[in-house]
C-alpha cells in the first residue's frame, strides 16, 4: 500500500548525459509528486523487428552508465538481460534485473536472475494468460530470492496489435508480488510499421490511469525528450515534457486506490 | 462532465415487485452517492445461448412493469429491442431503448430506434473495434436523433471470452456522444458452460473502475439479490447488497476523472 | 459423401439479367467440374457497414429474380432472411433460407426459418465457438426441422480481421449437419476500409481448399464478373472467368477427401 | 515442388535406443510413402510452462544420441537451440538447428545459427504476423546463410489456446523460403493444463492435411509410441502406430497439391 513507483527512462541508453538529463528530470518529478523512482533503460535491444534496428550502447558501456545514474541521481536502476551469463555482472549495478517478455518462459535465465538475489521483474509474455505467471514466479523464486514483480504489456490481439486485459492485474496480484503496469509497451504495435514496431503514445496515459486506479504497485512508462528521433520505440514514448504532469495525475488515482482497495 | 450515471437492474424483468425492489434499492443508493440512475431491465431475451435459457415476461408485461418503475421511483428506464416493429411501442414507456451488441449493425433497427426521439444505446457488437461505432452512430444520427450512447461491453477474444479494451472508451468518446461502460457484460463468458453464459462476476467492479477513471459517461451494471438462482447472466450480475458499496467507491474515481479529462 | 456442393452467387442482385448471368456461368463450370450448385444472392444488405453502403432491389424484387433463376436454370435457390417475418415467403421461392451471423442467435428468426421447412444455413457468428453452433442448431431443430447446414465464415481476431480456425469445420461435423466454408467472407476485414469492408480476395482459394481438403459438404463463393465495381463485398469477391479453373482445382481434393474421411 | 517432407520424432530425447526406434519406425514409413525425411528430438526443453517439467538429457548427451541416429538410420536430424552458444556445436552433428517460437527474434541466436552454415529452420512466434518473418528471415540470410525454412506453429488467440492461419502459410512462402506446418504444435494450449501445456492431439491431421492441400514444402509432427507418458507435450503429440497412414494419407494430398500449385 506504499505509494505508486515509476519506473522511467528512455527505451534505449544513448550516453551518459542522455541518461542523466532524463533521470534528474523523471526523480525531481516523482519526488515533488510524492512518487517512487527507479531509472529504467536498456544496454541492448536483443530483439528487434529487424536487423537494421539500433541495437544500443552494450553491456560494458551501458553498466558503467547505469552506476553512474544510480551514483550521482541516487535513484535505483533496472535495466533487462538477454542471457543467463549476463545476470551476475548486471546485477552488480542494477537494483532490478528485467526479464524481456518473449524469454519471461526460459528456465535458465529465470534462474541466473534469481540467484543474483537482485529484484526481478518479469515482464509477461505477449503469449501468456496472467495465471500463467504463478509458473514464471515460482521459477525465480525457487532460487530463494523472493523479490519479484511482475509487468503487464499486452497480449497478442489479432496481428500486429496487442491488447492489455485490465483482469490480468488483480489476477497477478493474486501471487502476493507486486504488478507493474507497462503503460507504453502495452501500446505498441509490433511490427507495425513492416520494419518497426509502431505505437499508439496517445493511449499510453489511458492505460496508466486505468491501472492505477487499480492499486498497482508501479506503472513502467518509457519517455524520450524526442520521441520521433528517438532510436527505438519511438512511436509508444511519452515526450518527457508532458511526463510531470502524466505523473502529478496518476498519483492522485493512486491515493485513491491504495485507499480502496480491489478485492478478488 | 456531470457525474457519472448508473445504468443498473436485473438481466430480465421477473415481476413487478421483484423491479421495484431492485429499482429503490439503487435509486436509493445513486442519490446517496450522488449518482444519477436509470433503470435497465430486459422483457424479452431474445438470443439466449440455448432454446432452454428462459426468455422473460414478454414486452406487454414487460413495458408495464417499466412504467410502474418509471411513475414510482421516479427514475428514467431502459430496456433493449430487438425488431423496428418494436422500437415505437417500447419509446412510448422507456426513456432509452438499447440496440442489443448482436444487432448494433442492422440498419433497419437503428433507424426505427432512433426516428423514436428516445435516446438511443447501441451496445458495441463483440466483433466490431471501438472506431467502427462511428458509422453505427451515424445510422442513427441520420434520422435527426442524437441522443446516442454508446456502450463497450467486450471484444471477442479466442473462444467462450470477452476482453476489454480500455483504448476503446476515449476511442468512441472521439464521436461525442456519451460513453458507457457494462461492467457486467464485458467480463461474460459466452456460451462457457455449454448450454449457457458463464461469467467472471468478481471481475466486474475492475473494470468498472478502470473505466470510470478514464471520465465516462454512464457504467452499466447487472444486478441481482441473488444472481445464482436468477434466470439469465447470474455468473456476471452482482449481488444487490453489494452495490451501495461498489457505487460509492466508483463516485470517488468519477469525480477525479472529471476534474482531469482524458485528451486524446 | 456426396461431391461438393458449390454456393455461388454475387453478394447482392442487382439485376435478372445479371443474376441470369451468373448463375448459369456457375450451373455450367459446377455441371463440368461434377459439383453440385446452388445460386446464391441477397436481395437486402440489411447490415453494412455505414448507411452510405448500398442495400439492394428489396424483398419483392428479389424474390422475383430468384425464383426466375430457378426456373429458368434449374438450380436450387438460397437467399439470407434478416426477421422472422420475411420466413415464410422467402421460403416459397428458396430451397435455402440463410441465417446471416450477426443473427444467428435470434431465437425467434431460427425458429421461424425452421417452421417454414426450407433447408436452414446458418452462418457462425464471428463472436461463437464452433461447439458453440450445436445449441444454435437445436433451436432449429426444436421446429422439426433437421434440414441444417452450418457455415463457417471466420472468427474474430483482434479488430477489422477475421480468422477461419481449421478445426471448426470437423467441429462443427461432429452435429451430423453438412458443414460449409464460406471462403470468400472469411477473408473479410469487417470495417476495414472506414466506411465499408475491406478483403484479401487471393487468400479465398486457400482458405476454400483447405477446407474441402477437411471434406466438407460444400463451399460457398461470392463472385461477380467485375468485383471492384460491385455494389458490396467486391474486397473479397472472385471474378466470375476464374471460378472456373478454381471449381476443378477443388473437385480433385474433395475427391481425396471423400475417400479418406477425417474421423475425430 | 519435390514431395512433402515429414520432420518427426519425440518431444524429447529420452535414450538412444528410443531415439532409434522411432527414427526407424518413421524413415520406413516415409519411405514407403515417398516422402522425405528428418528425425526431430529436442536436447532440453528450456522453457517448460513449470520448474517441474523434465527438460531432457543435456546437450552433450542429446548430440551423441542425434549423431547415432544420423549415422544408423541415415535421415537427416534436426534439434533446437536456445543460446548462441549452442549453435556451433550442436551444427556440428546437426542437419537443421531449430530457433524456437519465442526465441524468433533474438537476433544473436538468429546471427549465431546462421554462421553456422546449417539450415535454419524458424517457428513462427505465436505473437507475430506472418508477414514479419521476413525480417526474421533476412537477420538469418544477413550471415550469407539462405538455408532457411519458416515453420507456422499457431498465433495467440485468446488465452492458453492458439489458432493456425492458413493464409499464414502462402504469405510466408512469397519469403520463397520452403514453409513448414507443425501439426502438433499448433493444436498446443499453452498452460492449458495449469503446471503443463494441454493439446488437442485429434486436430493435429486435421492441421497436416489443410496445410500440405496448400503445396507446403514440409509437415512437422511429433510422435511418441506412448504419448500419455511422455515427458512432455503428450497431449498434442500422435500415436506412433498411426503415423503410418498419416503420412500415407497426406501424401495424395500432397501430390494433388504440388501438381496445381496455389498462386497469390
Amino acid at each position: 500500500d506504499r505509494p505508486l513507483t515509476v519506473i522511467a527512462g528512455p527505451c534505449q541508453l544513448e550516453s551518459l548525459d542522455h541518461a542523466l538529463m532524463i533521470a534528474r528530470h523523471m526523480a525531481g518529478v516523482c519526488a515533488k509528486a510524492g512518487a517512487g523512482y527507479v531509472f529504467k533503460a536498456s544496454y541492448d535491444k536483443a530483439n528487434r523487428t529487424s536487423l537494421t534496428g539500433k541495437r544500443g550502447v552494450g553491456m560494458e558501456a551501458g553498466l558503467k552508465i547505469l552506476a553512474a545514474v544510480k551514483d550521482e541521481i541516487g535513484c535505483p536502476v533496472l535495466t533487462d538481460v538477454h542471457t543467463a551469463e549476463q545476470c551476475a555482472q548486471a546485477a552488480e549495478v542494477c537494483d532490478i534485473l528485467q526479464i524481456p517478455a518473449f524469454l519471461c518462459r526460459q528456465t535458465d535465465l529465470l534462474l541466473a536472475a534469481g540467484e543474483t538475489g537482485a529484484a526481478i521483474n518479469v515482464k509477461k509474455g505477449q503469449f501468456l494468460a496472467p495465471w500463467d505467471m504463478a509458473n514464471v514466479a515460482d521459477k525465480v523464486a525457487s532460487t530463494g530470492n523472493s523479490r519479484i514483480l511482475l509487468t503487464e504489456r499486452g497480449t497478442s490481439f489479432g496481428y500486429n496489435t496487442l491488447v492489455a486485459d485490465m483482469r490480468g492485474l488483480p489476477e497477478m496480484m493474486k501471487t502476493g508480488y507486486p504488478v507493474v503496469m507497462d503503460a507504453t509497451h502495452s501500446v505498441q504495435q509490433p511490427g507495425g510499421q513492416g520494419g518497426s514496431s509502431g505505437g499508439q503514445r496517445e493511449f499510453a496515459p489511458v492505460m496508466a490511469r486505468a491501472a492505477v486506479s487499480l492499486g498497482i504497485a508501479a506503472v513502467f512508462i518509457e519517455t524520450h525528450e524526442a520521441p520521433d528521433t528517438a532510436p527505438s520505440d519511438g512511436p509508444n514514448m511519452i515526450p518527457l515534457d508532458q511526463m510531470g504532469a502524466l505523473i502529478d495525475g496518476l498519483m492522485a488515482f493512486d491515493r485513491l486506490a491504495k485507499a480502496d482497495p480491489i478485492r478478488l
